[in-house]
């Protein structure tokens, strides 16, 4: 089985994309992370969910955690208002994982290879220079399990 | 609304557990990682599902992933079988992210700051000594984008 067949039909979003968009992405496909790529289709990076909630916290509670605790309930219905009128390119943070890309005829093996070797919980699947897919970790177990 | 109300129940498994069976779990819920236990049911760290796509890959494949080009197809079919006889405990690396716990009556914004302080995609729920449930990333992210 060759990664062309392992990849899923995953939402996409790129760098100008709307943040609240990638996150309604990610909520609504239970999705640990996104692919993000430039403005000609090339997959870039990842968007871990990790990284939105990470934006979702005003930057004194991240300094002080604490705080949070002070916030009261009207104030934490609005914390997905600092979402608005963003690009998913501010929410990628340096530090993010590198994203996976393996090719469509790269076998199962390669694949847990590249995203093993790059501790990313999805990876890119290319087809010369087109995005085809996206294969999780949970993903490529289940197929690894199958296969038995 | 609090983490009790925000908690979504999520298998567990214990530092005991087959590590096949973590993987299937991982698998069929396409969980992006387990909250694993002790003992006595105390969540103790966080089995991310590429820790687990890690330890399918053969180590000389990790010095050189060059080398898992010429593992052929019906070596791959047996990637999985190295879980066999495993435990739960020995796929857990040093450098796993550090597990969020939070209390059951944390609000939403407590919840996300420490996801993302420690940067991980779930965090386990306690309700005093007993762990109710887990929040996934894109879980907290369904629910700050829902109450807005």
């Amino acid at each position: 089985m060759h990664a062309e067949q392992m990849a899923e039909d995953f939402p996409v979003v790129s760098h100008d994309s709307d943040a609240w968009e990638a996150a309604r992405l990610l909520a609504e496909h239970r999705l640990p992370g996104l692919v993000v790529t430039d403005r000609d289709g090339h997959p870039q990076a990842i968007l871990p969910a990790s990284q939105v909630v990470r934006f979702l916290v005003p930057s004194y509670v991240q300094d002080d955690p604490s705080l949070a605790g002070v916030l009261n309930e009207s104030m934490a219905d609005h914390v997905a208002d600092k979402l608005g009128g963003r690009k998913v390119g501010e929410l990628i943070a340096r530090e993010s994982p590198e994203l996976a890309v393996v090719k469509a005829d790269d076998t199962i093996v390669e694949v847990a290879a590249i995203m093993a070797r790059l501790r990313c919980p999805l990876a890119a699947v290319m087809d010369g220079g087109n995005l085809i897919g996206v294969i999780t970790a949970s993903r490529l177990l289940e197929l690894a399990l199958i296969r038995r």
